[in-house]
């Protein structure tokens, strides 16, 4: 299940079905809109580009109608359907592991409506993240959630429930989502949710559909709720000795009611990779660990908090508190952190992890990564969420053959998730299980919760053609 | 479907099956834990009394082992199970329409853990709002959703998704649930989410029994989210010349970024009513309508945010912005919001409706309801919270028969929710629909919806024993 780790695998895992070209070109009468031959590999992958799936068609629809009549042709035949947007996942999720169509979303990416009385945006699931934003922010507006890949298409952004850095103060994307269209797997169309605030009517489809990875649905319209575009917006960045001083830390912060919007850590010499890379260099280099913190609210607001955080910060052994009041300079310090996957990627293939464990347990989680570290002699970079226990790692690859790394990596990862799970954490918190974390995730999970997710699979798409064998799908 | 209005009506609707008396004594070994005859007709019903079922036993579980062999039973058994808290809801949620056993959960009311350092509380399902909101109070810690009836249950809570008066800042209970130990039809105890704030590991079985009502899966155990207790709160009593320039006045309110808690509305006529009731007086009596306003957050915070709207509310046409300094006046005018559903009821039965629309909308439904009520000559009483669009109709029976009772409400009220669903709204925004609202649900919900919901309730819950025909549940 989901034991993919190289090209070849992946590609021969099952022979694909039939697939009638005509009557495709029946539903999409554009023929720039439909590919069959010599397929760009990047259609049959990820962002990672490691797992290579195969398919017969990628398709590129327009409209709600489009896909509809597409997976209804689907669906009667049992042709598997890949959804798609930008591909810039993670795990797998868009690699299509038993052929069919590739159902590309990112054509559908308008803004259709800005209803500022309701304070939502409705928007087709394939436009990017940072022209939602932009579109929003130009108006005073404001959507929250900000996961670190600003090029990911709001679609795919609601089937991973992604999360993102401003996360602790303002919530996951769950939060943001007002209603949905989406197709289901025989093609009909549902509306689920609206622009109601409240909904207190029968099951709530919507949140099944948040966070499901494209396994039950295809998303084709998207209603955001929107909040008032904060006044101002500070960053701090806060120096400790070490890492246990600095994780200790932020449990404090997060009850002392002073309601930061981000709060990141980084080991130094985590910082350190992203300093070379970037030409940027971070103050109190002395440092063992350092807190990133931001504010945002109204000015007097974020004042406040900034100066309650102070205290507390010293308090606990904060070797300083510094204040990025030059945006310039908030600037590079936050460049840093976004660039922390590039730096170790510029290096050497690296795998992400992205374990979730109860905020209380991040500081013993990462203690016991640093352990693994040495024990196993795989480097890992660990920063994240602090506010959410949400620790990125990057497990780097360096020169290790492919076999080396695929069972060296198994090893270790084993015994990560593993002790993720027994502090009460999870697999995932932003990136999905896909196809490759489907082992941990199955390794770990109670058999009862993947069962009935399965029952739910099978009642909703009972032919399977909806990214089948991704995420908690088990079967033939 | 649901279509009861009377006692006699809905206890005939179908013979109860056996059940062994011997098997239950054996999983509840209590006698004091079990009814089998003169069961009081508390249990029967719900807050109303009016919709009346019948049961072969009560059952008071203790423990998690219990619900589960007690499910075990009745599942092999085909036998109905009605799960319940305190019977607080208004819908007929707690009826059992089809006998067998009642499953009362409110002895599951224990706090199990309080875990500061996740700012979580573990609690039972049985334990009542209200004590669970002073036991969190009184540690500095907040359990924001505050539904106006504090004497119901978590379990109730969740399994309505309940909202309430915090809602437009805060959210509702969906927001509040970290995690839930919940027991399938067949007895399978399952753990889903946790302490962990985020989770993209497979579907989100947690969002789904949020708000099910209890058809789906019987809720044992409850992770909440916390966040500390606001350092300040304060009221703000707005009037306004008319209903009009009142709700108009809440749009703009709700973007000028000034996060208030509560924004509730009233027109007069309401708040004579309430005031009657409870002999306490309203200032400015030559107001048309109110708007109810609290702001919480640390002292400096909310100053600043009292004074963003003052300005805005007199700009928007307000008679005057009275701030309730003094809590004993502050805590007297929200006696009387709170009071308006009991000062309706001392005078005649009324039946309660809170239908949802767009906020942008309020106005609209509100003035369609005040042209409703003088085209059927019901009395209709209109409140609620405006921050949500959440509107609550108290329908007031007066010296009607009860069969001329029956068809003008469900006369009008067709024209009600017919009304509410053309603006975008739906049924009910936090009572649910149960059994008395099922005719309107089903009127005004797409089939495709029903259908895909009830393939959910088929896949999770085959035999149908989980308070079966309520809500969303179609069949035989």
């Amino acid at each position: 299940m989901g034991d993919f780790t190289s090209r070849e695998k992946c590609a021969t895992i099952e022979k694909t079905p039939p697939l009638d070209r005509a009557a495709l070109e029946r539903i999409i009468t554009d023929p720039t809109r439909l590919i069959f031959e010599n397929i760009d590999p990047k259609y049959l992958s990820d962002k990672l580009g490691r797992l290579q799936g195969t398919a017969q068609a990628v398709a590129f629809p327009l409209s709600t109608t489009e896909v509809s009549a597409l997976l209804s042709y689907a669906h009667e035949y049992e042709i598997p359907v890949t959804p798609r947007g930008a591909g810039t996942n993670l795990v797998g999720s868009t690699v299509p592991v038993r052929g069919g169509i590739i159902l590309d979303l990112s054509r559908m990416n308008r803004v259709l409506e800005l209803d500022e009385d309701t304070m939502t945006v409705t928007v087709e699931p394939g436009i990017l993240l940072e022209e939602l934003q932009a579109f929003v922010e130009d108006r005073g507006l404001f959507y929250p959630p900000d996961p670190g890949e600003k090029a990911s298409t709001l679609g795919g952004n609601i089937s991973t429930n992604a999360g993102g850095m401003r996360a602790v103060k303002y919530g996951v994307t769950r939060d943001y989502v007002r209603g949905l269209e989406i197709v289901m797997a025989d093609g009909t169309i549902l509306t689920v949710g609206g622009k109601n605030v409240k909904d207190a009517t029968g099951l709530s489809l919507k949140n099944l559909i948040v966070g499901a990875e494209g396994t039950l649905a295809v998303i084709t319209k998207c209603i955001l709720r929107l909040i008032p575009k904060p006044e101002a917006s500070v960053s701090v960045l806060v120096p400790y000795p070490d890492l246990k001083t600095g994780i200790g830390s932020v449990l404090s912060i997060l009850r002392a009611d002073a309601n930061p919007t981000a709060v990141e850590f980084m080991e130094r010499k985590v910082v350190a990779l992203g300093e070379a890379f970037l030409g940027v260099q971070y103050p109190r280099s002395d440092a063992g660990s350092y807190i990133l913190l931001t504010f945002d609210g109204h000015s007097s607001e974020v004042e406040a908090n900034v100066e309650r955080v102070r205290s507390l910060a010293l308090a606990q052994g904060a070797l300083d508190y510094i204040v990025l009041s030059d945006p310039q300079r908030a600037t590079d310090i936050w460049k840093v952190r976004g660039a922390l996957v590039n730096a170790v990627e510029a290096v050497s293939e690296q795998e992400p992890v992205d374990i979730v464990v109860p905020i209380s347990k991040t500081e013993e989680f990462i203690r016991y990564i640093n352990d693994l570290e040495q024990s196993s002699g795989m480097q890992m970079v660990a920063f994240g969420h602090a506010g959410d226990g949400n620790v990125h790692l990057c497990v780097v690859r360096g020169e290790r053959t492919q076999e080396t790394w695929n069972a060296q990596l198994r090893a270790s990862m084993e015994q990560a998730y593993a002790m993720a799970y027994r502090l009460g954490g999870v697999t995932s918190g932003e990136h999905g299980v896909g196809l490759s974390k489907r082992h941990y995730f199955f390794r770990e999970t109670a058999p009862a919760n993947v069962a009935v997710m399965n029952r739910i699979k099978d009642a909703l798409d009972p032919r399977h053609i909806l990214n089948d064998k991704k995420s908690y799908i088990t079967g033939e």
